[in-house]
């Protein structure tokens, strides 16, 4: 058995690279990437400075693995409600759902996911991002099965109406994490933007 | 008449404000906003180093003024294209084709609006940010008036579709920079946008 330090909460080590990544996320919620210190996050971690160097490279390091770790598990939820409906216009509705629901019941995470991650230039122009192109492909192929089945319109690319419907709920859940926590219910919002995305905003147009 | 001093490109000063803000665009979108220095902005501008700060409190100060400037020319062609078409449905498309040509025609600008603002945690978290809350405005009363006028859904609260719809050319316009410049036209994807928002991806049920 390896001997621990006495800033060791835990005997047994192994969740210290969690335990540091749930006290950057608190800590980044806090004050921000760029004003965050790494001194901070070790304190709420309850291990020495150092040890976050053993685990981590750098901040834009512990960033990029905290967004890696998040969006794992986002991702997760999300496939396991999406392939419990069946037709493609369930499906949108039930991800966006999902998606807003996550953000409410995990405030800190919608504020790294949407504003820290962002301050990072390192995080927007050089890292190949893996888990967001698997969100991103998640929703595409809901959106190619749809056309395929005749359910969507193909007017539009799958990766284009990916990229729009996750620009639309994140900017959503941007406005709600700023301020508008309670000015507006984000679950009913993105319930508002699936019907909207499927059913359109323009009514009907009568026959004269 | 006042003296300038060597470093001054141009007799009237008057503009020299309008110099530093276009070459603080330029090295924004080279640098990025963390990077970027303001010894060479001064450079690009042809100013000395301290003239900056004769115009400008900070490097934040100077992204707040840059946004500024560049979201008021943004708001006044976009209000002016939507006012020369008559209903909601038509000013909607054209808010998004004419967002996106601007994105096309000023690759500088939208990298600034898309990316390194956001950089900036004073931007996200303190600034009032009324140029974009014009733009806002702009657009939910598009939408407000189509609901009133009966072209429009009302299913859907104004300042909710708009911030989504935002939110949608917004990551388009960012994908498009980050790296989609020579493989997808943002012009297209604002069109495709369009005809999604407006008539929905989900086809019509046929009667039995």
């Amino acid at each position: 058995m390896t001997v621990h330090s006495a800033s060791d909460r835990k005997p047994n080590g192994g969740d210290k690279r969690e335990r540091i990544l749930d006290a950057a996320e608190r800590v980044f919620a806090k004050h921000g990437f760029y004003n965050a210190r790494v001194a901070e996050i070790a304190r709420d971690a309850g291990v020495a400075d150092g040890t976050i160097y053993l685990y981590f490279k750098s901040k834009d390091d512990l960033l990029i693995s905290l967004f890696e770790s998040r969006m794992e598990r986002v991702n997760t939820t999300l496939q396991a409600k999406v392939d419990a409906v069946a037709s493609a216009p369930d499906k949108i509705c039930t991800f966006l759902n999902a998606y807003a629901l996550l953000a409410k019941e995990h405030p800190h995470v919608a504020e790294v996911l949407t504003i820290e991650l962002r301050q990072s230039s390192k995080f927007m122009k050089e890292y190949a991002n893996p888990r967001f192109g698997e969100f991103l492909r998640m929703l595409a192929s809901i959106v190619e099965q749809g056309q395929q089945r005749g359910e969507l319109d193909d007017g539009i690319p799958p990766l284009v109406a990916a990229r729009a419907l996750f620009g639309a709920i994140d900017e959503l859940v941007l406005a709600w994490v700023l301020g508008g926590k309670e000015k507006f219910d984000i679950v009913r919002a993105a319930e508002q933007l699936g019907a909207m995305t499927l059913r359109g905003l323009e009514t009907p147009r009568r026959d004269p």
